[in-house]
């Protein structure tokens, strides 16, 4: 496996392009194209909100065709938007696939912004056309600026993997950074690679792989209506079925959404930190995951972790409410390698050993309950003032 | 029924007392007795948390026992601190009783403040004659102001009420102001009343009472430890057990612990407003509780409220995740009069009237599901700049 230069760029068969629509703001880009002239199959993971956006509504029904493009729009989520919303996203969808001279439902769409408005239909369909002529294998860095909200910086990873049937590359770009919880949060993630892998098989290893990824982690803790995770791959005669191939797919998957969310963790709406939550010794996985989404989901610890202040009480605490089975006598808490709890008793530690360790960017807090062989791990963000001002002033 | 000033010191046969100990700090009022020199009915309410502090296991213990005194202290809360914790618990509820000349088993306890640490309990109970010699019916100020942690004030409330055995008095004290979440959260809430009630009905009254007060308030979603609600009531021969009277007794208990739940969101920690989430049209109570809890704990909601910013799209959102049935064509948004959502439709409103209402200390927000008959209010703060500042900075 090897990490690639460039990002979106390095997967044979892709073009993007991104333009400035002026949908809510003038001057930025907030429009972007994803195109891929051989048809793919498409998994998608989607909001579990109930208020699901309209492009979330036309994705899932089209997520099993084959796809060849998504129109993808920053500003507005056109979400909360009712019928209305909905005939904007088929008819900008149909308008790409006229200027693409593909199949309408063929193409997905995705928003992100503010709910509640409807989109700007006409001004959007006027900018379409140059949009598709735009379309190059050098723009997925304009399409990845285009997607961003709240975001400081664009997110591409590309990786590159050997197979028995040679090379193949898998390439992403992710937007968060507020409305970030377990389940996908406002979260549009586009995946695409050149393997040539059965539908089947793609779904499974993309929703394993997000499961441990863009699922596990945590900033606010808001799920949004908008959430998208798709990944496309061509669609060929003679796909790759070799186990150890796939399994070769599925590592380099893996590390590529991991890195993606560390991306989006460290990027988060005035996060300052990135601090992975391990719960081991856990009765069950489900309880490991309660306990760890428990906790970095905690305010109190959230600003304990933007204060540096090692109270690991309420690390404790929160593990406590969690609902997973748990025994004072029996928990021990670390940060990095300094123990702080050992089966229910608080041990002395060095205070300078602590405060240089969360002082850090980045640590790992490791919780063990003690009573079994399960774990699971969240990354979550710090809860700093800039969280606060962030979101009192990103007004409707 | 009637508001009655003064607080604790309303209700017939109760005394109170309060020093400085220096559990932690010096010059701050740290430790307090309640007494009733008659027996009580004792029932609680206790946190959901499965690490539970030292005194919340010794009253869960003793909550059945004739109870004559509570024992209390601030600035340590006795939780994570196992064995040693619970027989330091026993031990200081032992020389209360001792210097009150009361059965051991009638002494309850309730403690709040840092977690994992054990208490300086020779200190504590050298304190103990002075706090027993101290008692008197005129001290129940001082009680109120020993318990506080963050608080910005102490909070007592007394109401009197007619009944066909006579009138009697209701009267209590709480502390926030961090880690409050429904089901209790770090607080602490000592209710005391002279009405002369059977055992198994104070207990249901206090209960039901409890769930749409106490248990019906959010700031930042954190259940603590230690989170105790405590009522005594004397233990009479001839109990009233009228049907009309013990709904008057229920009727002043609500109003009581109403006002009490709206001073803890007032002080909660940086919270600048007190805002009521009401959920009406719900499927089920169960809904109307969810969906009402959602909003009330969303982060984007909260620094919304912070912001002041009619921001709906969130508050959809927060109900949209939440679980509870609900369907986007269905949904009505009003804050206080102005309605901006109907149906699932956006509704044009005055800039300026919304703003208005946003500026106020207190308003509610009404979410309509439009589905069935059932309702539910949650009572929330904003989170602000310096609910962060506190706790980042509130250090171990």
């Amino acid at each position: 496996m090897k990490i690639l230069e460039g990002g979106l760029g390095n997967v044979p068969g892709f073009t993007f392009s991104a333009i400035e629509c002026g949908i809510r703001y003038q001057n930025r880009l907030d429009m972007a194209l994803l195109f891929s002239a051989e048809p793919c199959h498409a998994c998608g993971v989607f909001t579990q909100n109930k208020l699901c956006a309209a492009p979330v509504r036309l994705c899932r029904e089209r997520i099993n065709n084959p796809i060849q493009g998504i129109l993808i729009n920053a500003t507005n989520a056109n979400a909360c938007t009712g019928e209305e919303g909905y005939k904007n996203a088929l008819q900008l969808t149909a308008n790409t696939a006229a200027s693409l001279k593909v199949p309408e439902e063929s193409i997905l769409m995705a928003s992100t912004g503010i709910i509640g408005v409807q989109l700007p239909v006409s001004k959007m369909a006027d900018s379409i056309p140059s949009l598709a002529s735009g379309l190059s294998a050098d723009s997925g860095h304009d399409l990845s600026r285009a997607i961003m909200t709240t975001d400081t910086h664009p997110k591409e990873y590309a990786v590159s993997f050997e197979s028995s049937a040679g090379t193949f590359t898998i390439a992403g770009t992710v937007k968060g950074s507020g409305m970030i919880a377990p389940n996908m949060a406002t979260l549009l993630a586009f995946i695409i690679t050149d393997f040539p892998i059965e539908r089947k098989k793609l779904d499974d290893v993309f929703r394993a792989c997000i499961n441990s990824t863009l699922n596990a982690i945590t900033i606010d803790g808001d799920t949004s209506t908008n959430d998208t995770a798709i990944i496309l791959a061509p669609v060929k005669k003679t796909p790759v079925t070799e186990e150890s191939d796939i399994e070769h797919f599925s590592q380099a998957l893996l590390q590529l959404l991991e890195a993606l969310s560390v991306m989006l963790v460290r990027d988060g709406e005035g996060t300052t930190k990135c601090v992975t939550v391990r719960v081991v010794g856990a009765l069950s996985v489900e309880d490991a995951k309660k306990a760890s989404r428990s906790i970095a989901e905690s305010l109190l610890v959230k600003t304990a972790l933007f204060g540096e202040d090692p109270n690991w009480g309420r690390v404790a605490c929160a593990a406590g409410y969690s609902g997973a089975e748990m025994h004072e006598d029996k928990l021990t808490i670390d940060i990095e390698n300094i123990p702080l709890l050992e089966n229910g008793v608080p041990v002395e530690y060095s205070d300078k050993d602590i405060r240089e360790i969360l002082s850090r960017k980045s640590f790992v807090i490791t919780v063990n309950l003690g009573l079994g062989e399960h774990s699971f791990s969240f990354l979550t963000s710090d809860l700093s003032y800039d969280y606060v001002k962030i979101n009192a002033e990103y007004s409707t």
